[in-house]
Order: C-alpha cells, then sequence, then structure tokens
C-alpha cells in the first residue's frame, strides 16, 4: 500500500459522546473521571463493571505511587518484552501472572474447595496441545529421563462413584528441571501424555520423579523477580488435568513432600491437601510389571482424583460470589 | 542445545525466605497476603512501594470483579496480542496506555501547570528517532500531503528570555489521516522533522494542517475500544518535543480549535491552554515567500513555547507529591 492509494483513515464508526459532560482534562482527577464516563458507554454490563473498577485501580495505582514518566515508559517497555517473548510453546504473560499470584487468585476465587472433591492448582505456562496419547500402564517420559516413578489411582465423582473414560492430561519436567518445551530441539514431546480412565475410573502410568526447578529466568519475568528479590523456585510437582463429559475440568498438581520451597513457591500453587507421599519400592519383579526397563526402584505416587460436575462446580462459585458481596 | 547437552536448571540464587511465616496458599485472602509478605524481601525501597501497591490493586480488582478463568485467560491473551503487535515504529502498548487514560495521568502527575509555562502532553506512540533535520523556512512534509500551514514562534524560558538552540521534534499525520510510519512502504520519513531555533529563541517551519483521525483500529486496542463502544478519533493535532539544555524536555501538543473530538480525545491529551487559533492568509506573495511552491492560500500558527529549567520543574512536581501526600 502506498501512500496514493490509501483511502483516508477512517473511524470505528461510533460518534462523539453529545450526551456526556467531558471538560477538558487539564487536571488529574479530571482524567480519571472523563475515562470512567466514557466506560459508562459500554454496551455490555459485564465489560462496564470489569473496565470500570480496573480503570479505578489502574489510576489509583498511578497516583498513589507518583509513578514518574521513566518508570513508566520501563513499565511499557517491560509489558512489551513480555509479549513478545511469548511463543506458541511459551507463554511469559501467564509466567508473569502466575508470580504475582494473579493466576492462584483467579483459580482460587473460581474453584472454591468443595467437601472431598480434589482442589485445583495453578496451570503454568508449560501446558501443549501435542502431548502423545498413552495406553494405560504406558510411559510419559522416554528411558533416561529421571527417577522411575509410577503414578496410579481413580478418577471419582464426588458421590465415590467411578469416572470411565475421563481423560487425563498429566506434564512434568524432567530430571535436570526443564520441560520439553523450554529445549530448543524438541524432536517430540516428553514428559507429558495424554490418558483414559478404564471401566472402573482407574489410571496407572510410568514418569520419573518431579524435580524442584527454576521457572524460566531468561526473560522479562525472571529479571522482575531479581529486582523482587525473590527465589524463582517453584517446588517439585507433577501437573494433572482431568476432563469428563458431564464434569468440570479440573486443573491441578500433586507437590510430593520434603520439598524446601513448598510453601514460598514462585507461583503460589501448592495447597495442602495436594502434598503427596511418594513410597519408594525397590522390588526388580515389581519394578518390571510395571514396565520399567531398568534397576530395582521406584517410586509409587498412589492418588484418586475427585471432579465436580459442571452443577455442583457452578453452584459452589455461585455461593462464594454470594458470600463475597454479602 | 540438546538435551543430553544441557546442565540442570539453575536457581537465580536467592534462598526460600526462612524468616518469613508463608501459610501455604489455601484460600484467596492467603494467596494475597503471602505475595505482600514476600515483597517486602525487595531490596530496593521504591520497587517495594510501587510492587505492593501494584499486588493491592490487581488482587482487589480481580477479587472485586470475580473475574473468571476464561476472562483472564482472554485477558493473557490480549496482553499478548498487544505486545506482539508492537513493532519499532508501532507501540500498542503505548496506544493501550493512552485509550485507558494512564498516558494523561502520568503526564499530567508529572508535569504539573506552572504559571506561565507551555502544559505537557501525551507522546503518542508514533514518534521516532529518526526525524530528517530541517532547516527554519524548510517543511517537515514533502509536496501534496494536505493544506499548506505555516508554524511559527519562539521558545522561551519562563523568565522571558529566549532559548536559542533548542531542539524541536515535530510530527503531524498527512491529510488522510496517516503518520508516514502507518504506510506498508515508507520509502523515507516524511511529516516529521527536527528544527534548532535561532539566535532569538525564534523558530518557523512549512508543515501541513493537521486532521482529526482514528488511532490504529486494526489491533488489540482497537477491538478494545469497540467493545467499550468507544469512538478511536484524536481531534486534529501538531506533535512538538522541545528539548534544550538545563530544561525539562516538553513533550506537548497543539490542538487547533473547533474539532468537535476536542473534549472526547481518545487518549485524552487535550488541555485547554493547547487549544490554538489558526489564522488563514490568502495571499500568493505571503504563501511564496514562505517557500509554499503551490496555491495562494496557508493557515498560519504562531506559538511561543515557554520551557521550564530542571530545577523548575522538578520543584514543581516535588510540591504536588507533598501536597498529594498531605
Amino acid at each position: 500500500m502506498s501512500p496514493s492509494e490509501v483511502r483516508a483513515a477512517v473511524s470505528n464508526g461510533i460518534p462523539p459522546p453529545a450526551v456526556l459532560d467531558l471538560p477538558y482534562p487539564d487536571k488529574p482527577e479530571v482524567i480519571t473521571a472523563n475515562v470512567l464516563k466514557l466506560t459508562e458507554l459500554a454496551p455490555n454490563p459485564r465489560v462496564k463493571l470489569i473496565f470500570s473498577n480496573l480503570i479505578s485501580k489502574l489510576h489509583e495505582f498511578v497516583a498513589e505511587t507518583n509513578i514518574t514518566t521513566d518508570e513508566w515508559m520501563s513499565t511499557i517497555d517491560f509489558l512489551t518484552r513480555t509479549g513478545q517473548t511469548c511463543t506458541p510453546l511459551r507463554q511469559e504473560f501467564i509466567l508473569l501472572s502466575d508470580v504475582l499470584g494473579v493466576s492462584a487468585l483467579v483459580d482460587a476465587l473460581n474453584n472454591p474447595p468443595v467437601a472431598n472433591a480434589t482442589e485445583s492448582s495453578v496451570l503454568g505456562p508449560f501446558f501443549t496441545e501435542d502431548a502423545p496419547d498413552v495406553p494405560l500402564g504406558g510411559s510419559i517420559a522416554s528411558e533416561g529421563k529421571g527417577e522411575y516413578m509410577y503414578v496410579e489411582g481413580r478418577v471419582l465423582a464426588s458421590s465415590g462413584k467411578p469416572v470411565p473414560g475421563a481423560v487425563i492430561e498429566t506434564w512434568e519436567t524432567d530430571d535436570k528441571g526443564y520441560y520439553d518445551t523450554q529445549y530448543t530441539e524438541r524432536p517430540a514431546p516428553d514428559c507429558r501424555g495424554r490418558l483414559r480412565t478404564d471401566e472402573e475410573g482407574k489410571f496407572g502410568y510410568r514418569a520419573i520423579v518431579p524435580v524442584a526447578y527454576p521457572i524460566p529466568g531468561d526473560g522479562p519475568v525472571g529479571e522482575l523477580l531479581l529486582t523482587l528479590g525473590r527465589h524463582n523456585i517453584r517446588p517439585n510437582h507433577l501437573h494433572v488435568m482431568i476432563d469428563a463429559p458431564g464434569f468440570r475440568k479440573l486443573t491441578t498438581s500433586l507437590y510430593p513432600e520434603g520439598d524446601a520451597f513448598l510453601s514460598s513457591d514462585a507461583v503460589f500453587g501448592v495447597k495442602r491437601s495436594l502434598v503427596v507421599k511418594l513410597t519408594e519400592v525397590d522390588d526388580e519383579a515389581e519394578a518390571r510389571k510395571r514396565g520399567f526397563q531398568k534397576g530395582t526402584k521406584f517410586k509409587l505416587l498412589r492418588h484418586d482424583f475427585i471432579i465436580l460436575t459442571v452443577e455442583e462446580s457452578a453452584a459452589a462459585r455461585a455461593e462464594r460470589i454470594g458470600a463475597s458481596s454479602a
């Protein structure tokens, strides 16, 4: 498109707001008031509520901290670099949301604890859509990726009834502390897999013992944690996402006990009910029976997941929102 | 880097915070409290103050609006796309800051009005570093870009003393409503230039009459304004940035009177004192004398800019901050 071929820029078709009293924004408080008045024009009430609150908080933040022009330009630069660090395999904005505790907060607000149901935990930035289908008893990790672990249990409804055919997505780091997507070369997905529970709601798969690891430190979020004087470690954990027709998708992780970083997890993901015990098994026959190729030892992680129906989950959220606004 | 060559991921060297009481974040309020406790570790007091406030406001926003998981993921996606829309010639995050009134607020807080000094206005996303040097009396616009305008005046200190050698950066849209950087092909900068005031602080240059124009509507910010039911028009204006040794850099714009979008400017940039009158001159001799090649008419914009020394500007900011925290 060269200049001579170009038609004049056209507006988005929305006229100036004739009915509003908008004085020239000569003072800080008039600027804030004008933005809020214009936000009243939002046709969708939910959008209006969200943006009115967001704009109020954002302007309070700027005014109360007396953000300087240089600080704001650094913020713009930080946000821009955060966006540009994202790739189809890396989500730096989720990581930012994680380290500021926002992901954990959104998760906690949307998934309030319900009786015996498994609690949720943060998704994190390393889930991918391309995990291979793994048969029950199969392995999500290629040989040599870490210490052997066998994960087994059942997926149950809150009634205790098994949920057959539930889809389990599970992923973890290797023993060096990296997800497969963090390697420059990634010939195939590794340390991740997709399984389905059997007729009795049971599942079992080979994996490796997860290790504590630093979240990526080579991007803007890594810089931020250094600036804040915070470590960047997530305690060892195994990600699990469970979906079944009629049920609310559960996104959670299991955290083997004993890790020094459990309570200061860089992304605030650990809940007491998700801390689990690994049992050491040292028996060659048991190892071979579960398909492990080398050595005699493995760690056994037994855990049942209790998932909520869409209705149970919605009712719990509605109750929480009612309680919080009462 | 293939997996076998990789060393284990190493932390950023900061140990877990032994002294803090950090319960497992099993509830929303504990999550917020834990993030704030960890923020107390920030070695720099300014960083601690800014992030404590930011985290509080951000968590209040999420909790008070009961942001859903889907809404938050849409927000992450929006921010990611905003970052990825940025190029060396396009800054979508500044545009976002602009339409939310944050740029205007930061500007107003950092540049409080001082007696007779020229007020500031938002920078906007279209400033570039590569404007050509234009001699006094020269043109910042190539022929055919719009209705002729001549801009002249002086740069003065608050004492009334002229400021010689002040560097003036000035930029504007063409009569189609586009900045040069918005064209796919940009053989050279156009409708922008860099001048220096003469010994008497005077400047003068040929330009074109600016027109009201929509801010870019083809990116995430354009979508946002549609969602908010807001028009995306900036009233006609000429950007001016003035820098001179010992003075605080002035970033401002002049807004010719009569535009229907002045008070609802999509980026909240218009201040009463920056609205100016253009005088029509219809005289071939006057036009030729100022170097215009065609026609007999041009618009004359006369304006003196009064800039503040670094000390005057700092004193005004300190006074405002003192007043706002008193």
